[in-house]
């Protein structure tokens, strides 16, 4: 591989302050990398009027990963949907094809307290989710419209393909055939039609992977067994909204949204990697957001695009010391900023 | 009002022991009351090849108010969507037009241990759910097709016009300002059209409401935050997709699916009283079921359907009470049977 060229969009909010210290680690690992920064979001609306400017995308293809940060800004409320914010990420992971979302959620030692479930429940979470990301009623079709009664009226189509079921059901088959085997497809088919779909498709893909234990809950039941037991999910595969729904939730289970990465995936490889926790306006500038989850993020694009997997291990194990040492943002009850964490991880690199 | 009627729809599994229970408490009270029962669900779809068949619903349409049971069995996995025991508890809520459906989450003194979260965390739990359920995903178009490419397609329409969500607004506000004043729309407005006409109407309603304090939420944050700061929140509004999942998840922060009932209104004030638990056919026909939330189901109908508040506040203080003598159900921790659980309850009424 020539030198690989990372994209950094780092975007609002907190964005750019944990983006930074992801890259200062990336930076530091002595791997023959490029960086090439673009504006998206919020940020990228106020100086080209788009949130995902036409160079922005185009980096975002000609790179070879993409490292994201966070985008939303209260500001762009009032503008049209297109216009907003969110709509860089969806557009990159439309445009991007990046339809697998993994969403590893597990408690690093010493942090059971920032969870609000007892601590033994708590450690015992080791989960991951992965969320198809290119398809139901984020991308059906979508409008406004006056009834004939002169009501006015939403609609959005959620709708999914068998092609689009069966590759994120074989990357929850493989991601769970990796770990302890367990796959557990969340969906709603006792109420949607999509569902049954969903269900169909991946018994059906199941007959691939008999070393894969499956099983199937409603999606109301999930969001349950999330609070009741969630040390005893191993791999959850599930669709576009549910997957939003439920990985937040998983994430707060472990205590700090804070601490998880995530990264979306596209049928080569090519990734793009954000912390799961937004742009959070509150805090930004004030150098208190934790940079944890973006340099997890980093750590997920070493091993899952650049093929990297030692250096990958290295920054994990690295944020794990830095966290033994004390040293602990504001989310996780300590008051260090969000470069004296960087720092720390730097120094236990 | 003439001797009211209450309808008897027990149902599958776990349904017809605990609604025995609820029957027994109501007979207990020295009211005016009329029993009838029919056939629903699984049940019904044995004995009459559909699961509301005509005479159930007719019994439902007569009637002033139903206890409900539960719906649901493995063994109709296999049929058509419209024949499984699912389809009896949509039908019903869509033919009676129920579309508000209230499903308080507060924990039950001395009944912290059974939450997975921290007791300090779960005692401050006490919310309302507002869930619509008349609409949305749940009621729009649905299909199965084939693409040109020769792909199998699953189709569900979501959907939402004003008038659905200004009545379901209005009992969210009119709950609130019963209670702390405090409510918390949720929806999905960064990613759809019908959450965009949802906040706008939201919105609209809350000129009615000045003494309201009314806030928006994403639903992916409000899984969030119903495990990060449960007791933050007082009243919640949303529809009926992101309803079902929030409120299974609130119910379970609570820590006992068991204890926790539900109604489904009308416009004029008629409902359907069900536990928010399913048939649990896992532990159906052992004696082990809770009553506890089909009880206070029971208690919620003479609220709401019969005016009869006293006699609700009487059920409910029974209950509390019953728990304080030590009788518990094995969800609870306990080895109480069904019965004896309705006995401790009617014991302290
Ligand atoms: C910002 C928003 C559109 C996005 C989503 O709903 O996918 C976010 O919640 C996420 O999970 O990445
Ligand atoms: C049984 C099912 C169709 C139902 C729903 O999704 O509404 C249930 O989960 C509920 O919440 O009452």
């Amino acid at each position: 591989m020539s030198t690989p060229l990372i994209a950094i969009l780092a975007g609002d909010g907190i964005g750019p302050e944990v983006t930074a210290e992801a890259r200062r680690v990336l930076e530091a690992l002595d791997l023959d990398l490029a960086f090439e920064e673009a504006p998206v979001g919020g940020a990228a609306y106020r100086a080209h009027g788009h949130p995902l400017p036409p160079e922005t995308l185009d980096l975002a293809r000609r790179a070879d990963a993409i490292l994201f940060g966070a985008v939303g800004d209260p500001a762009f409320d009032a503008l049209e949907r297109a216009f907003r914010p969110e709509q860089a990420i969806l557009g990159l992971r439309k445009e991007l094809g990046t339809f697998a979302n993994l969403r590893p959620a597990k408690i690093f030692a010493g942090l059971e307290d920032a969870s609000t479930l007892k601590p033994e429940i708590a450690r015992a979470i080791d989960l991951v989710i992965v969320r198809e990301l290119n398809g139901d009623v984020y991308f059906g079709e979508k409008s406004r419209r006056t009834t004939a009664a002169g009501l006015r009226e939403g609609h959005d189509l959620m709708r999914y393909d068998e092609d689009e079921v069966r590759r994120i059901a074989r990357v929850g088959f493989e991601t769970a055939a990796k770990r302890r085997g367990k796959l557990c497809s969340v969906d709603k088919a006792n109420v949607l039609e999509t569902s049954q779909l969903w269900r169909d498709v991946v018994i059906e893909v199941a007959g691939d992977y008999p070393q894969v234990e499956l099983s199937h809950m409603y999606v109301d039941n999930a969001a349950m067994q999330l609070v009741r037991n969630p040390g005893a999910f191993d791999t959850i595969v599930t669709g576009n909204l549910f997957g939003d729904i439920l990985s937040d939730q998983a994430s707060m289970c472990v205590g700090s949204i804070g601490m998880l990465p995530s990264a979306s995936l596209d049928a080569a490889g090519k990734g793009l990697y954000e912390p799961i926790h937004g742009s959070a306006p509150d805090i930004a500038g004030q150098g208190r957001a934790n940079p944890c989850a973006a340099i997890l993020s980093a750590a997920m694009l070493l091993r899952h695009s650049l093929n990297e997997a030692q250096a990958a291990d290295r920054v994990e194990a690295a944020v794990a010391a830095a966290l033994r040492t004390g040293v602990h943002t504001p989310d996780l009850g300590g008051d260090a900023s969000t470069q004296a964490m960087g720092d720390a991880v730097l120094a236990a690199l």
